[in-house]
């Protein structure tokens, strides 16, 4: 294992940007297929064959000693969200190579084959939906779907893969068998604050938390600030207020479930400093890894906007935008890399992911599992996202362990 | 009085309107000028001297059969929001041309001699400053201060007075002496909800509520909304919303003083549904007649962000963005008023003004009174505003009763 060469290796990448503030790696881009195609380099100098599929996910693959076993993949993606991060995806597909490089500088040839995977366009920034590699790989979504979808400057999916020569009618091959991979593991970022919070170096993933999303429209009435008596109105943003609060109050209340709910989205009409709202929009996440925990604070809510429509006199509506299920990692995996950071004295915890990631697909059809490292003060999808090489390192030690270990069974 | 007259020239004033829902009759504008040019040619009709000063407000007047008393005058505006209501300003502008068709037609010369005066811009929807004419004429707005307005397009205030033969080199001349009206009386909807809800006829107005304004901004910190546990999050809309209800909260205390407290203007960064409000803006806007109550609100208002800031770990700051006196009417006047409305049966009630009248600006040089007749459901600024004939000819009857009975005096 060589830090410097990691170290070099992050800097480099994050020279495949467009301008911007930070990492513009945007999914379908030049700059990111560049990226792509530097790293196919990087894999064949270390004896792989590499391919690139029908919607664009790299597999660089090295044989292993026997024939006929199947592969143990590691993998993560390489296009950002806009203004971006170093470290997001890049670590899992460094810390792959990594350790390719690492298990032919020592000589070893594993049993099994390995590979290592970019997934294409694991990030939603672009077309609205995220991991779209992974679900199409694990036949979790289709031509059609795809289809219909466009970027923010109207250009359509299908001409993204085209300008960069892939082909949506080819997207069939792209999916692979459930006797294809022996196992998969996705080091990645926590993105989140609680292993820096905590003073840890791992993060053991048990499962990937799923968000419900509900949309909600209060309507009150529009009226004139000075000429309204306070016992006249019916103010839409007091009722949204309301909500907000709960929705956090019930966030807290279930925290011990690691659920958690937020209102990112809030916006009123008419918004004028001398008028009283009379329409307020909100948009609502409510993510756990315990299905009736999340369930909880949806009911509650519900409950809550029955009461204030009473209450204030106001109309309000919710609409359910999506639902997710959680998607678990195996368990036995989760055992095992507890065991092996443990003997490797990493300061370890097991937790959820918050975030979605390309594991949550795969872990569909193979057996898979995820390793965290810590993220300075919890930042991502931002350039201030870091995470020190130290860290890093840990992370690609215990992928590379679980590999060995995986392969010995 | 004939309600059939009035009736019918509200509904040719409503034909003075740009394309649009409801009432478009912007300051400056050539179809605002026409309209101002038709009153003119009515008010010829009745025999009365017409003019328009340097800032465009319209006086229209009556000679008395006395040399050298002051004028008694009424006036409101021509002006409309956009997508306003028909009644707004008009109802005391053709309030005024009845009351001297009236006497005409019953042959009565007053003492004193009498004016209509249509004041020029306002509303403050074309350059966000209201009652521009009315300020001019009572020497609270200077030429210098109207230089730095534009409007929505760019087009700055002269250009606009331009536009329409105007001058604002000439302002000066539109200043008028202390000395030289003895009363003004405007008419004008309630624009609030008040009299309709308590089934009454008549509002005698005691004082012009004035606001202060306020922007809030709070300074949480924008993290991933499924990788921050609820407590290391810094929401600025969980913040927000605590603002939000305790200004409501504080309205309601301070009811029973006509105070109202509103929440107008809340936006929020970055403003995603997986991503924890970073940023918070608040407008407040806090009117009352009773500075005393008004301030308390505020100084609760500053207590509940010293605590906030503590108990939620975020960063409030507040500026004042304005803080206007309010201003009463003549108290002989109300009294006046009172007992002409009770003499002919009206149902009355003494009460505040929540908006700003142009009736503000000449009380601070001339003894002055208003009248309100009530919207419907409280509606103004709005296509949906009405008040019904009979209502209006009740407050025009009394605005002619209050002109003899000062006449008289």
């Amino acid at each position: 294992m060589n830090k410097e060469r990691v170290k070099h290796l992050i800097e480099v990448f994050g020279n495949y940007s467009f301008e911007g503030e930070g990492i513009n790696r945007i999914a379908y881009t030049n700059v990111e297929t560049a990226a792509k195609h530097h790293f196919m380099r990087l894999c064949m100098a270390q004896g792989m064959t590499v391919r690139m599929d029908a919607i664009g996910n790299v597999i660089a693959r090295k044989d292993g000693l026997k024939d006929g076993l199947p592969v143990i993949a590691m993998g993560s993606h390489l296009d950002s969200v806009y203004d971006g991060g170093l470290f997001d995806g890049l670590v899992g597909v460094i810390g792959g190579l990594e350790v390719v490089t690492s298990l032919n500088e020592q000589g070893i040839i594993t049993n099994h084959p390995i590979e290592i995977i970019v997934f294409a366009c694991e990030e939603s920034s672009r077309f609205g939906v995220s991991t779209i590699g992974s679900k199409v790989m694990t036949n979790q979504l289709s031509a059609k779907e795809l289809l219909s979808l466009k970027d923010r400057n109207e250009i359509s999916f299908e001409d993204a893969l085209s300008s960069q020569n892939l082909s949506i009618e080819k997207i069939d091959e792209v999916v692979r068998n459930k006797s294809e991979l022996k196992a998969f593991i996705e080091l990645h970022i926590e993105q989140g604050p609680i292993l820096e919070k905590e003073q840890l170096e791992i993060g053991v993933v048990t499962s990937i938390a799923a968000p419900a999303r509900y949309q909600i429209k209060v309507l009150g009435e529009a009226a004139h600030s000075g000429t309204t008596p306070m016992e006249y109105r019916k103010d839409a943003l007091a009722a949204a207020s309301e909500l907000v609060l709960k929705i956090e109050s019930l966030g807290i209340k279930e925290s011990v479930y690691s659920t958690v709910a937020t209102v990112g989205v809030l916006s009123i009409k008419p918004g004028g400093m001398n008028i009283i709202p009379g329409e307020a929009l909100l948009q609502v996440d409510i993510r756990g890894i315990d299905m009736e925990s999340r369930n909880r604070v949806t009911e509650e809510l519900i409950e809550t906007i029955f009461l204030l429509k009473n209450q204030r006199n106001v109309e309000i509506e919710i609409i359910k935008l999506s639902e997710e299920q959680s998607v678990p990692m195996d368990e036995y995996y989760i055992d095992l890399l507890l065991m092996l950071a443990e003997k490797n004295n990493f300061k370890v915890k097991k937790m959820s992911s918050g975030a979605g990631h390309d594991v949550m697909n795969m872990a569909k059809l193979f057996k898979s599992a995820m390793i965290f490292v810590p993220s300075k003060y919890g930042i991502s999808h931002n350039p201030k996202e870091y995470t020190c090489i130290q860290e890093i390192m840990k992370g690609i030690s215990l992928m590379k362990d679980f590999l060995l270990a995986v392969d010995k069974e």
